[in-house]
């Protein structure tokens, strides 16, 4: 048992962020093993949780007694999470014509988490389609949850994908983006939480064999470029991007470009919002993820967005196009889908059902 | 110009958050000259804007030479935000019928913001209604773009009230809660910001005098408190509030005790996730906010929401109550309603228009 992961709130950032190879290995052999029960389904690191009556996952508004979890989400292998509410409804048709998957007659997708007012949440099969908001405070909520949710539905190895927009550094706009490492303010790689009062830093390590095999699903006829690099996470769009035309702006122009290109010499190709968590809190469960974002622009040329709409348009679905060839390599991989039907019966117990909704539609 | 400041990537935090009151009030003093014309509009700390062709805030789906921006908000004195698109509807709706504003007949309430597909917008004649998502960055974005919607439409001395719900810290569930003070995770007055690579702390102060006003209309016959104290601000909802069912769990129940104790023990009353970023950039701005929230539940006996949902719904509703007893009162003083009629004809350029709608919608 590796130290360096055991320890809880003594976090040593060096110790984290830049161990030996060796260390590496160790420590991902370690936290599979804390991490998987023997079948492959997912184990949580909170022994608190198999003690309590019930789980209720607020701001997905489901909860362990209230829903049948492992009926509704047992065959979940893919948990796809992008922005908007919007554009994961967009991704969870898309994808549905993509693997060709069929809804029975007379049925049409639905929001499963409508009755938090906080994320959206599609299933597509085997697919989750989930918004996450903006911000890694936003997607720290929902991590938690769709973690706990792997776990109570008993998802054998489930994959988690980020897909989003972000601005490129020294990359043209419509370029599609795998991050190789998320790295904060500050240039670490890693993400740095407050627990208890003191500060703790987690390695927001990416799944480096998943970006690969993603890099290489790319097709040489793709009008565009798809690269493999660093991705810098900010806590704010303006002054936190080095946006000159914030309501604040207190510094000039040159600052700003030789900020940029300081990120460029460091190997950032992109700037977003939300990676340094996804990595922090996927590694930290042991789960494979990867982070796919397309740039809109090239922020060495300027802060605005001037691509028409249909170009744009096509930009965003890059990203969504790369991640379905991966899924679809996968479940060709898999066999035949199991069969869609025989998932009624979701609700385990009406009156825990709506207790759930109550107290997921009070939660802030 | 008192340099704590003016200077603008090396603040000290020791200057800026604990200064003596003579400079506060010197502060404040400078603050308000730079941030405001003579006839009261906000001025924008940011003299790029002034500059541009135009100014496109693209999560609101709104823009400076696309939309009239005066003739649709330059009569908006108070701002009111909260988590959900749900809760500020529902203030619209309340607020519409607390202050007796009547819409056209055939018209009815409208998502201004809709076309962003991040937050939503609603308008009640003076009050503005903007839901904030979850956590300080996304409450960062809207606040950049909401201070120069303020400065574009030539609002005058707007007031900003944070609506939410929170976890009390030995205050029980229904208390209505006023922040004096929004505190870090280190406890500090202040919020980090990472600007070009360096950390900026700035004041979270919220006016002091306001809180006092709201606090003054809570009334006896309330069937609960209303207090004034200090919030904590986190970055988490499971692992950063201490509590014990989040996907990981690294410290016990009476670490979390002691931890929740010494928060009591140092004033702090409430917990929620974006009082900070709300109070340091309303601060910045020259903009009089405060937080109002109710706690759903008292942490130290638990982490869990177990009140029925009517009482539920009921607590929601009380910092709503106070905050239009707020309004009210202001409006009283300011006399009647200027006509609500003649706000046709909001869009400048239907082409800008257009290419706003375009941006907007591919923000991330």
């Amino acid at each position: 048992m590796p130290p360096t992961i055991t320890s809880s709130l003594a976090h040593d950032y060096n110790a984290h962020c830049r161990p030996q190879v060796q260390d590496d290995d160790e420590n991902d052999a370690y936290v599979h093993r804390i991490t998987r029960y023997s079948d492959g389904t997912v184990k949580l690191r909170n022994s608190n949780i198999e003690l309590m009556d019930q789980d209720i996952l607020y701001h997905l508004a489901l909860g362990s007694e209230s829903h049948d979890l492992p009926e509704m989400f047992g065959d979940v292998k893919f948990v796809c999470m992008g922005g908007t509410p919007k554009r994961m409804e967009n991704f969870a048709d898309f994808i549905m014509e993509e693997i060709g998957y069929k809804l029975p007659a007379g049925t049409q997708l639905q929001d499963i988490s409508a009755y938090s007012y906080r994320y959206s949440m599609y299933k597509v099969g085997p697919v989750l389609c989930v918004s996450h908001g903006m911000g890694t405070p936003s997607v720290s909520i929902l991590m938690h949850e769709m973690i706990k949710l792997m776990y109570h539905a008993k998802c054998v190895d489930p994959v988690f994908i980020r897909i989003g927009t972000c601005g490129g550094v020294g990359i043209e706009g419509g370029t599609v983006i795998i991050t190789e490492d998320a790295l904060d303010g500050q240039l670490r790689n890693s993400h740095e939480f407050t627990i208890l009062g003191e500060t703790v830093h987690r390695p927001a390590k990416l799944d480096k064999k998943l970006a690969r095999e993603l890099k290489s699903l790319a097709s040489s006829d793709d009008p565009y470029d798809t690269i493999i690099g660093k991705t810098l996470c900010t806590n704010d769009f303006y002054e936190g991007q080095g946006r000159l035309d914030g309501a604040f702006c207190e510094f000039s122009e040159s600052d700003k470009m030789a900020y940029l290109e300081k990120l460029r010499d460091h190997g950032v190709v992109n700037i977003e919002m939300e990676s340094t968590i996804f990595a922090a809190l996927t590694h930290h469960a042991g789960i494979k993820a990867a982070v796919v974002c397309v740039a809109l622009l090239n922020r060495l040329n300027g802060d605005q967005v001037n691509a028409p709409k249909e170009v744009m348009h096509e930009w965003q679905q890059r990203p969504q196009i790369l991640v379905s060839r991966y899924i679809r390599k996968v479940l060709q991989q898999l066999g035949p889908l199991k069969s869609l039907f025989g998932h009624q019966g979701s609700i385990k117990s009406p009156r825990r059902f709506k207790l759930v909704q109550q107290e997921s539609q009070a939660h802030d």
